[in-house]
């Protein structure tokens, strides 16, 4: 049956650099002081994020989080077409991600009217689908009480791939 | 197979009186000017909320919406065993509906520690749930950009339950 599994945070803060350096694990040994070789609800949904190999649509409120903003962009450089909705108040705050996305190509769109996109989602590959309450900054992964339910369920994927093609639509710059 | 179901904010404002007067609907049509009859996301919500018959049990990061209070007050009225988890400093914001609900005899929890507890969801009869990006204030329900996924596919359904429950125990204030 179709993948389904909720990953809820805060999570402890470990390792992630084998999920953007995975060649060197073995030739030299991470010198960070984390604890290293954890699965965590973080290193849970970057595995699903990282599974990406054609598309990746993200639909994110708020999205500061350097590990998840590293991860988008990895995706980028392995040719997976990357999109994105945000909010246009939220991508402004301190440690916003949105611009350095932005810098390396990677074409975002903001709601353009006055009310707040407070979605919460990703689709993989236009059918293994994130969603929940975590916005995608360090304090929702490391602080607060947070959600995030994956699932390849085409009934419930399929009206997230419909609303983000909406939301992406309607809120076309040109 | 189970339920599964995705709703999408903002709704559309429409009467919703024949949630809380249902013997009265054809006695006396209803006088408000809101439009009569109409399915929206928010008669999903109620529909899926007032067919609890047992529990519900609910986390949820605001709640000011006097149409979802009036849902969860109808439930308590009716015997259902309603249980309450919100956050700290969001039981206090403007028109919050925690202290009605506590007026009523309903048991809420709030989160203890310093962080924010920002799940958004509910389970009905231990068996279906409702989780997504909606909190329940009126600029979400008809403002904002939003979801709400509702199922009782099992495997979805435990881990929020199970989530439930631990800060149900975690924030036991006795
Ligand atoms: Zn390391
Ligand atoms: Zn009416």
């Amino acid at each position: 049956s179709p993948l389904k599994e909720v990953l809820f945070f805060p999570t402890a803060l470990t390792c992630v650099e084998h999920f953007f350096k995975p060649d060197t694990t073995f030739a030299s040994p991470c010198p960070c002081p984390l604890p290293h070789g954890l699965e965590t609800s973080l290193t849970g949904l970057l595995r699903h994020l990282l599974s990406a190999s054609v598309s990746l649509d993200l639909c994110i409120f708020a999205f500061s989080s350097q590990d998840l903003s590293r991860a988008v962009l990895l995706l980028q450089s392995r040719g997976v077409a990357v999109r994105v909705v945000t909010d246009k108040d939220y991508m402004r705050i301190s440690g916003s991600q949105i611009g350095t996305l932005r810098n390396a190509g990677i074409c975002v769109r903001h709601e353009m009217g006055s009310v707040y996109m407070h979605h919460k989602f990703a689709v993989i590959d236009g059918r293994r689908l994130i969603t929940g309450s975590l916005n995608w900054t360090l304090a929702a992964i490391q602080s607060n009480k947070e959600n995030i339910l994956v699932t390849e369920e085409p009934d419930l994927v399929l009206p997230f791939t419909r609303e983000f093609q909406l939301l992406w639509d309607s809120n076309d710059p040109a």
